[in-house]
């Protein structure tokens, strides 16, 4: 184990190994109980030597591991208890090498290692988050809130796209309903495990949500849904859609946590005004008039302000025109497609946006040639950072 | 008349000129007969020649008197009747040499060539329009919106700031009304002329508006307020505040209009968000959206607005820190007195600021010599204009 000798662990005792998954989806499941999600130090070691040989470094490792890794709470009996849990609630797993992985996630500073999935059986979960918007506020909102947002859910559903949001209480069930109810497609991001639905109330929504949709978690089966998890959720719900909408917030919500992360991605962040006498459209009059959210008032506007090519690279060009407009249709869902930070393959670009790698291939070709696609020369793509100023097109 | 000859007035005949007042007061009034508001030629003329020798060259003139000009509408009989009524209904007619007359409306391509003043007969108009905030808005105002209107008056009345409006229903009304509460000051501006009260179910608010402020109009009397009078009259509420707070508008509301002159004068222009399924809120929420107001949601913000020194000269910056916010507060009020067109006389900004013309030379040699405040050599002073990268300070 010299190559890990510089992370730090000091030899104390080992602990067995003989039972470690040698799959990178099993492996993943474990290293979900190794450590909370956004663990810095297990993200690298994920990232340079594969989940397989990061378990297997920290579980086997003789000596203390890093803070906040844990690796004394995972053992076989607890592995085989998730993957029972997993298939009692008819989840499955899903890994960062699958086609439907919703491949926008590896934008944050600490992706998932893997997504529990509870439905989905009739979408592709890369492919729907690609074309989707969260709308997320408040989980005391008022009657306004509630209808705003099941309205611009059902409007959204209309122009096929997917809506996001946390199934909570308030705004984010509404949201959820109104895209049921317009017969879209609607996925819920958990705080806690899978099989730990929250609020409990919410059951018979989560489960129309499954069956038109999907419920997705990064946390392994019974993890409680508690404190910070839920600002760790908030980062998924930021990172898969195009763009967040706030509809009312307190000056406290939980959901202008989910604007910052979104904002911090370069997605899109709106907000919809209110009364300035409801406290419940407070936070979201501050994001606007703090320049940190656009106002909209409809789908039209939000429609408008995600489905603008290239303006997620240059938030303070939004609305504008930029060359990148002048692109061929054909390109642009490739383009969108793209993550901003690490590479992704041709063939997971190509599940992504629905089409053949040959096809894939050759708009990524356009999108170079323009200054828009960046490859690290091994079949890898990412979105090439231009300047404010726009890209060489 | 050599002079006026490259002016294009034709000689044809001759019309008397013996009744013509050699007085600036009373020749303004009679101007005020010639033209519409607005009118450049006009304009151009007085600036150049004076109000006693323009107007005798337009009545006096031999030919036909260029477009918008109507010298055959003017008689000593009218000047005698407009004189009359003025005095009818106590009102008085003030003009720019008067050390009350509100500077700010010289930043206006076409100021108006006089004031007819109902009330004020405790006020300064000069140094109460010097501290003042508009608000204007929809006739068709919800109770949501007429509520904010008055609390937002209330609360401007409360940190003495005057309260200008138009004296319109809805929104206008319980702006007035929430000063008049207060006990703060409140101005109307008339469409009409000052003895045409408009809607005419106002004239009892009108009249405690002339108790406890000032009804004003640039139109002589008899004037009905009619059309574009209404524009014309928006020039003029835009000009005498500090900024213009937009509560409730339609696409298509006239207060947009004011809003539109607030932004070219280089005047704080802010709106107040609604819920989005009131139409009464959309022209507040496109102002917003276009980053043509800051969306306000209460007096403090307001007052943070149109309180930061110099931020009227770039709008662009506003919110930010500049050099300017360093001033000696004692230079601000001088500093925010200095019209940004035409230069004033020492003696009518220390009128406007309520001090010495000592005290105010003192605080203009400052504003001077840190690039604030430019002078005509004459004893005139302006706004210098600054980049917006600041002042030299």
């Amino acid at each position: 184990m010299t190559e890990f000798e510089d992370s730090g662990m000091l030899p104390i005792e080992a602990r067995p190994t003989d039972w470690l998954p040698t799959d990178d989806r099993r492996a993943r499941m474990v290293l979900s109980r190794v450590a909370e999600p956004g663990h810095e130090t297990l993200r690298e070691l994920v990232a340079e030597h594969g989940a397989v040989a990061a378990l297997r470094w920290i579980v086997g490792g003789v000596g203390k591991a890093p803070t906040g890794l844990f690796p004394e709470r995972v053992s076989a009996a607890l592995l085989a208890d998730d993957i029972g849990h997993t298939e009692r609630v008819r989840a499955r797993v899903l890994i960062p090498s699958d086609p439907e992985w919703p491949v926008h996630v590896e934008d944050l500073a600490c992706p998932p290692l893997c997504l529990w999935v509870w439905g989905g059986q009739s979408i592709d979960l890369a492919a729907v988050t690609a074309n989707s918007v969260a709308i997320v506020g408040a989980r005391s909102s008022t009657a306004y809130g509630s209808q705003v947002a099941a309205d611009l859910a059902v409007g959204l559903s209309e122009r096929e796209y997917a809506v996001i949001s946390g199934a909570a209480f308030g705004i984010d069930a509404a949201a959820h309903r109104g895209a049921l109810a317009a017969g879209g497609t609607t996925i819920a991001v958990l705080a806690g495990g899978i099989d730990r639905l929250y609020p409990a109330s919410h059951a018979s929504l989560l489960r129309q949500i499954s069956e038109q949709g999907a419920v997705i978690t990064e946390q392994p089966p019974g993890v409680a849904p508690i404190g910070s998890r839920f600002l760790l959720r908030n980062r998924i719900i930021a990172a898969l859609a195009l763009g967040t909408v706030v509809v009312e917030a307190s000056l406290r919500s939980g959901s202008l946590n989910t604007a910052r992360h979104a904002d911090t991605l370069a997605r899109h962040v709106a907000a919809v005004p209110g009364p300035v006498t409801s406290m419940q459209s407070a936070g979201c009059h501050e994001l606007i008039r703090a320049h940190r959210a656009t106002l909209v008032t409809d789908v039209a506007e939000i429609v408008d302000l995600v489905g603008r090519i290239g303006a997620d690279l240059a938030p303070q060009k939004r609305g504008e025109t930029r060359p990148l407009d002048a692109l061929d249709p054909a390109d642009r869902p490739v383009y969108e497609s793209l993550p901003i930070r690490r590479f992704a393959s041709v063939e997971r670009i190509a599940s992504a946006v629905g089409q053949s790698d040959l096809t894939v291939r050759a708009a990524l070709g356009r999108l170079h040639s323009e200054g828009l696609a960046a490859t690290d020369g091994l079949d890898g793509w990412r979105k090439a950072v231009t300047s404010t100023q726009g890209g060489k097109g």
